[in-house]
């Protein structure tokens, strides 16, 4: 990482001016302990500032995506309300009107526009949201709003559905021409399940094309024109979220906000060539891809994290067709589960992918999760003489990257990802007996 | 199913000049009951005919596909070789000349033109084929050719992986003009992983595009011109084995071929336009249509059986892309293995797919397989009041319909797919310790 930025503790309240707060209210089942059943977060700055999002590009939008995709063209907000244990998706009129009056409470009860605060929710799709819970939970949320770090981290409990633990992450960058002072970026995310997401700005396919409920909230104390905002999100998500896939299921709901609001006290940042933005654009990169691989070590029922990385397609496209191939294959995560280094599944998952592939061209080898030793089991397309059990010993870590050169251009790509277990099955196929088992 | 045909016993050797056999040569690892290790079978005809087949569109090759391609430029055929517990696959040069090796012996053994032989394997990818013991066995399963159902059903058993039953069938065209005399077609087929087939008689992909190693072999007495035998052949292919979908992992082997020899009798089939091109038809793809049904319902660690049937895209291929996003969800998959009428995945996953959806249009209704009653979870994108309970009691049938109604026009599409259980990862991450676990 590099060294003009440093991680510190806690997430989204560690810039200034902003507060957060995670409540539980029912939507999820309440359990002995209530503090693992919370299920309503808010997150709110002292002042409006600009805002950048990226949302789902399913073309089912949750009720909250479409309400976000409005907000989001005053490219201006100042408070994020997010549930989990429902999804508020596929809910109709009554969807809808139930994101708005989320967003109408908070601000009645913060004294800021309506327009300045968006929603988000994860969880089951097509039950209507129990707003008597909701109303009573943001009230609540309201009243507990802390700029302290516990605040931070029941917000981040508040938005998870399966995952095992809260993802926090924060990152500060201090700048020269004002010594001793900073810029801090704060994350929360949470996955862990439903989770390919394929997130633009819009809400709408690019051509550039690729593909949880996953949310990530950032804050940002910098001071920065929306535009540039927006751009370095949609640079950083594109690399990390957008490079992540569990089941590759993309959600109706995948949602990533950032706030700013300008308390660092830097002079506005309104030129991309700046290097101030340079570092910020870097350290909101490190943020996404630190809370991107939180969320894939801890997906649903996966032992194993794995890098992906194609080297040499014909374009960067391609790449990403050809990673994300591989990324997706049962067959190729099934004998990542088992400890079974079949290079064959990964060259038959290649195959099929839309990028161009020619067999006898093909390098692939396999290393320790950012590590530069590599060990080929296949060069030009033929198994080089590397033993089986040699091979074993590689896939048996709990973190390993797979290296793939095509040989055929300088496309390249990295995905993130994980194996596929039973555990994952027992879990998704869910307990009818237990509705709150029926996940998203 | 049509009443000018009808389903009668056997398989390959049902129709008159064919004879068949299914030896165990120690490629599969010999079990207690040598019956059930059968790992090399053999299709002849006495005479020579037209060969139609399709191939994977897997831009990775197998060896045997890419010498099946050379020998089909002569649409002339008069054997099938095949091999189970070894694909044949990323053998670099020594995998081409073993496949040429295997054509070469049955051609000698038996007086025919090599090119008139063609060969698939099935097994692991990346290995070598082990030839001593593949000689011994082709010289067994020449000397084993039988015209009687024995000697189809050994072939059957021979090129089974994972499939935990030989899967046959055979039906008979009566023909009018000729009294008391009949066209017959048989065959077989195996599965049961690595199942996403998507051939082409070229092995390139088309723009229609669509998506095991699946094998099946089939033979018909029909006297018949090649070009009609390959129409007949795509046409049933692409409504059947193409229509099928187990892990979505396409495989390296796929391949379909059929055998003709006009031993029947008939006045050879020239024209498309007539009445028993039509028949032939669809004869042809009754029995492409019911070893496809049979594969689904082997399928690895299957529990249910389903069929997704899309209507109403834009186009019938938005509709199979649609379909087919439905059918290799693992989430949907995950929740029929549960039970669970989870409508909001299969809303997600259409979403998500290549085909222009409108939430607000879509009608999503559950049948009993082949059953015209239906019971609606969603019309219009919302909910209906069928309580919870009652769809359960729809999916918890071990074979059930989908159907999707997109209300954007006159595309549809049918694929047949199964659930995902715990039982299909515990299989495919394999035992390391038992190198005959690790399969394809």
């Amino acid at each position: 990482m590099n060294s003009v930025f440093q991680v510190i503790s806690g997430s989204v309240t560690a810039p200034l001016g902003f507060r957060a707060s995670g409540v539980h209210c029912g939507i999820k089942k309440a359990v002995e302990d209530k503090a693992e059943a919370l299920d309503l977060a808010l997150i709110t700055s002292e002042v409006e500032g600009p805002i950048a999002g990226m949302f789902t590009t399913n073309q089912v939008h949750a009720a909250p995506i479409k309400l976000c995709l409005e907000h989001i063209q005053n490219r201006s907000g100042q408070a994020i309300v997010a549930n989990s244990g429902n999804a508020n998706a596929c809910t109709s009129k009554v969807g809808n009107d139930d994101a708005k009056s989320m967003c109408e409470q908070v601000s009645k009860g913060l004294g800021m526009k309506s327009e300045s605060v968006f929603v988000a929710s994860t969880g089951r799709i097509g039950l209507p949201l129990p707003m008597s819970n909701i109303r009573i939970g943001i009230d609540q949320a309201i009243s507990k709003l802390s700029s302290k770090p516990h605040g931070a981290n029941a917000a981040a409990k508040a938005i998870m559905t399966s995952d095992t633990h809260p993802k926090e992450f924060a990152i500060e960058i201090p700048f020269s021409d004002f010594s001793e002072r900073h810029i801090r970026i704060g994350g929360i995310a949470k996955g862990a399940g439903m989770i390919d997401p394929q997130m633009t700005e819009n809400g709408r396919r690019s051509r550039k094309g690729n593909h949880a409920t996953m949310l990530a909230f950032l804050t940002t104390d910098i001071s920065i024109e929306a535009g540039l905002l927006q751009k370095a999100l949609s640079d950083a998500v594109e690399r990390s979220f957008n490079a992540a896939t569990i089941d590759g299921d993309m959600s109706t709901n995948d949602t990533v906000l950032i706030l700013s609001n300008g308390q660092a006290g830097n002079p506005t940042l309104q030129n991309a060539n700046s290097s101030l933005y340079e570092t910020f654009c870097q350290a909101l990169f490190q943020t996404c891809l630190q809370l991107t691989k939180m969320m894939i070590r801890d997906a649903e029922g996966a032992s194993r994290f794995i890098c992906v990385n194609v080297f040499g397609a014909r374009t960067d496209a391609e790449a990403r067709s050809a990673a994300r191939a591989v990324s997706r294959s049962l067959l190729v995560k099934t004998s990542w589960n088992g400890g079974d280094p079949n290079w064959g599944r990964i060259v038959d998952a290649l195959g099929y992918s839309s990028a161009k592939i020619v067999e006898e061209k093909i390098d692939l080898a396999y290393s320790a999760h950012d590590s530069s030793e590599r060990l080929y089991s296949i060069r030009g397309g033929a198994p080089t003489n590397v033993p089986f059990d040699r091979l074993c010993y590689e896939v048996a870590r709990s973190e390993f990257d797979i290296h793939i050169q095509l040989n055929l251009g300088k496309g390249e790509a990295q995905i993130y990802t994980c194996d596929l277990t039973e555990a994952f099955v027992s879990f998704n196929k869910g307990d009818l007996s237990n509705p709150d088992s029926l996940g998203g």
